[in-house]
C-alpha cells in the first residue's frame, strides 16, 4: 500500500462524507471527520459555538478580519495569533497526530494541505452539481433549511476564504489534489469504488 | 458499457494523451486526437499554418479579437463568422460525428462541450505539475524549446482562452468534467487503469 492517509476535500452535499465512509469501511481504517476534531478542539477550550463559526468557513466578518491580517503580513507588521488562528494551529496539531497514529481517512478540515509533507498520502476532491447536492442534502441530511442553492454557494465562498487564508491555494484547483471525483455523474458508490481501487492497487 | 465516449482534456505535457492512447487500445476502440481532426480541416479548405494557431488555442491577436467578438455579442450587435470561428465549427460538426460512428476516445478539441448533450460521454481532464510536464516534453516529445515553464503557462492561457471563447466555461473547472486525474502524483499507468476501469465497469 504506498498511500496510508486518505485526505478528503469536498462540497457541501456532494457525498463526500459518504465516499470516505465506503472508502475507509473497505479498506478497514479509522474515519476522522468534523466530529472528531472539533470534539479535540473542544478539549483544548475552545466553545462548540466558536468551533462551528470558524472550524472550517469562514464567515462574513473574519473573511474581513483574514483580509486584514493578510495585508498587515504583507506590509511585515506583527499580529498576534488570532482565536481563529489558534483553532487552526490546534486542529492542525491534532490532525497531524491522527496521521502519526496510522491508516485513516479524513474529511475536510485542511488536511491535504497540513500533511502535504508527507509522501503517503492521497488528496481527493469530490464535488457534484448543484441539483445533486440539492436532492442530496435534502434526502440524507433531511435539512430542507441547507438544500437551497443560495445557501449551498455561501458555504463555498466560506470554505473558498478559509482555505486560502490558511493555505495559500485555492478550494477545488485540480492542482491540490490527485484525483477529483464527480458524484453528480459518477454516482457515490462508482467514486468510492475508485479511491478504493488507488489504495489498494487493483 | 455506460459510456461510448471518452474526452480527454489535458494539459500539454502532463501525459493526457499518452493515457487516452492505452485506454482506447486496452478497450479496442479508436483514438481520435490533434492529428485526426486537423487533417479533416485541411479537406475543409483550412490551411495548415491556419489550424496550427488557432485550431485549439488563441494567440494574443485573436485573445484580443475573442474579446471584442464576446463584448459586441454583449451588446447585442451581429458579428460575421471569422475564419476561427468556421474552423471551430467545422471541427464541432466532425466531432459530432466521429461520435456517431461509435466507441472512440477524442483528445482535446473541446470536445467534452460539444458532445455535452449526449449521455454516453465521459469527461476527463488530465493534469500534472510544472516539473512532470516539463520532464515529460524533454523525454517524450524531445523539443527541448517547449520543455520550459514559461511556455507551457503560456500554452495554458492560450488554451483558457480559446475553451472559454466558444464554451464559456473555465477550462480545467472540476465541473465540467467527471474526473480529474494527476499524473504527477497518480503516474500515467494508474491514471489510465483508472479511466479503464470506469469504463469496462470493474
Amino acid at each position: 500500500m504506498k498511500y496510508n492517509i486518505i485526505t478528503i476535500s469536498r462540497e457541501y452535499g456532494s457525498g463526500g462524507r459518504t465516499v470516505g465512509e465506503i472508502v475507509a469501511k473497505r479498506l478497514g481504517i479509522p474515519l476522522y471527520d468534523k466530529e472528531v476534531v472539533d470534539a479535540m478542539a473542544e478539549e483544548c477550550g475552545f466553545s462548540h459555538d466558536f468551533i462551528e463559526e470558524v472550524g472550517e468557513y469562514a464567515s462574513v466578518t473574519n473573511s474581513f478580519l483574514f483580509s486584514i491580517a493578510v495585508s498587515s503580513r504583507l506590509e511585515g507588521t506583527t499580529n498576534l495569533m488570532s482565536a481563529a488562528d489558534q483553532l487552526y494551529a490546534c486542529q492542525s496539531n491534532y490532525i497531524r497526530e491522527l496521521a502519526e497514529k496510522g491508516p485513516c481517512v479524513i474529511v475536510g478540515r485542511c488536511a491535504d494541505y497540513i500533511l502535504r509533507e508527507r509522501d503517503d498520502v492521497l488528496d481527493a476532491f469530490i464535488y457534484a452539481d448543484m441539483d445533486f447536492r440539492v436532492k442530496h442534502m435534502t434526502e440524507v441530511y433531511q435539512q430542507p433549511e441547507y438544500a437551497v442553492p443560495k445557501w449551498l454557494k455561501d458555504r463555498d465562498n466560506r470554505r473558498k476564504v478559509y482555505y486560502k487564508h490558511y493555505t495559500g491555494r485555492n478550494w477545488g484547483d485540480p492542482q491540490n489534489y490527485d484525483v477529483c471525483l464527480c458524484t453528480s455523474r459518477l454516482g457515490i458508490e462508482k467514486a468510492a469504488d475508485m479511491l478504493y481501487s488507488i489504495i489498494a492497487g487493483e
